[in-house]
């Protein structure tokens, strides 16, 4: 039974998610449809991309992630399958799957084409529904993806800052950052704060730098929201303190 | 295996939502239980109308509906079972249906009194519990809609303020009217506007209109948000220019 | 089929309850998994054991209810599975079971140490996909309970006021009171209510108690909003009239 995951900007109050569940269990009966999450922030691509690089790779090999924040819907940017880490991707070519597939075994990309991949009448402004859902529907039914369409390199890209940034902050205001585990403290908006284990080695309300789930340190305030604390946002500098 | 949906304007922060699935997943073992929106503003019989009426025809035939926007739960309104276009509906009688139903071939509605199809001792607060998920268990089960009590006819309306209207606006501010395809332009808010292809067609930051996703046309900002740009809700007029 | 539901404040635009999700199917293939609130507000244990408390107990026998809101992760209290009421619960020990297991048959209380149950290394700041998911995923594939580590006593409290409270107050900002039903009115903020039995007993905008789906007193505004006309909260004091 094939594992489909949806991540997009879509929000909660409209049909438009169902629509794409709707039409995924209409082409591939029986799959298994799982949220992975609806609030990203509007057109806010390097948001999805942190979002899926973090939870995609928990799922069992093959699981299929339709991921839609899609600014570009009827432009230019093409529409993909990417096979990477041993998972699929099916969604617009905006950056999201070249940070997603960053570092795992790129295993192939195809641009999808093929009627079987997509509603050979797809609305200029929801390939959610007429062509992500009909491409994850046909690989849920075990087509492969060499079958959508040509192969296609990724053009897109994120256009982050560079490395030592903060790269997510998340609902609590947490700002994880690019920096790998190694220094004894990092540098944060005027802040040096030492790496300790977790929010418990400090006070309430005090700032601390830990490494983090995604193994990358971040900054927090305990039970506080250290974005606010600091005024920074996704972007600002970490700076590693050996 | 049945499949039910649930739209509400419960939303995610109370046990509404989950009690719900605990009933229909306790009376009718197997069901895949599918979240279409509960972030439906709070009593906005209207919102959810549209959101049912453009996702719920993506699904299978004979998907179960549970549609539980209710200002008048415990008062007058019936609650009912519809089927229409294919699909079965369930909830209270409150105009969703009528709307999702129009044009679609009515095939029947019949009130839920059976204790077949509802707890014996009702919640008057709580129908989506004790009335609704039952329902949809009984109808997941298996049981054909008309056990489920008398054959009846709707009462609710939406009382939309007739045709050439905003009839939904999305998250993003979009505002999606029921003018069908066809004139060359339309006019809202003293703007005119020519009707073109996708968002692409106008620079960021403008006004364009052009046949959505739901077959209608639309009126957005490109990366901005129609509503808010123009001041506009639900029930503004949109004037075809032919 | 294992049932497992989900209950967090991570919200839906991060990509930490899709890593749960991840490893619970990764974990334990197959595994029905079910939304039930993400939404609850950030470190509100309280909130959390209401909202699990009245929906929990409407799932089959031997569901596995994963409630993670979780200020104190990474410091001293247990993480732990406890069965009460036919259903089976993981997460830290924070109070929730306390309230939710109290007036249930406790069945029994287990800290989750081995590594069957519990990934070997648990990231310190995320023990919803490092310890709960995998112990949800054990429980889900069959394991007892009692393989999971030694039989422990809940120490977490929710530390309520005592009685005659509002103990929730939800979306609609409606007043759950802890008071069970009998007396002919109640006291609220100055207010004296008698005790109906729905919102349509009172006219739009006025206030109503009356037995609400949780078999307490609740106080309302009809179509309004009680919280915000009487600014009371969680805590406040509900005295019944006899």
């Amino acid at each position: 039974m094939a594992l489909v995951t949806l991540t997009t900007d879509f929000g909660t109050a409209d049909g438009y998610v169902g629509a794409m569940k709707g039409v995924i269990l209409r082409l591939a009966p029986g799959t298994t449809v799982v949220d992975l999450a609806h609030d990203v922030p509007r057109h806010d691509v390097a948001h999805a991309a942190w979002v899926v690089a973090t939870a995609a790779p928990e799922f069992p090999p093959q699981t299929i992630h339709v991921v839609v924040v899609d600014p570009g819907v009827g432009g230019a940017r093409l529409e993909v399958i990417v096979a990477a880490g041993g998972q699929l991707y099916v969604g617009p070519d905006n950056g999201v799957f070249a940070h997603v597939g960053a570092g795992a075994d790129a295993e192939g990309c195809w641009a999808i084409t093929s009627t079987a991949f997509r509603m050979a009448e797809a609305a200029p402004t929801f390939h959610g529904r007429d062509v992500f859902a009909p491409a994850a529907a046909a690989l849920a039914r075990g087509l492969p993806p060499s079958l959508a369409g040509p192969a296609t390199c990724l053009a897109g890209t994120l256009g982050w800052g560079g490395p030592g940034r903060v790269v997510h902050v998340d609902r609590y205001g947490n700002l994880i950052s690019d920096v790998a585990p190694g220094p004894r403290a990092v540098r944060v908006a005027g802040h040096e704060l030492a790496v300790r284990r977790t929010y418990e080695d400090v006070a309430p309300g005090e700032l601390v730098a830990y490494v983090g789930s995604a193994r990358t340190i971040e900054i927090a305030v305990r039970q506080g929201d250290a974005a606010q604390a600091l005024g920074v946002h996704r972007g600002a500098a970490v700076e590693a303190v050996p």
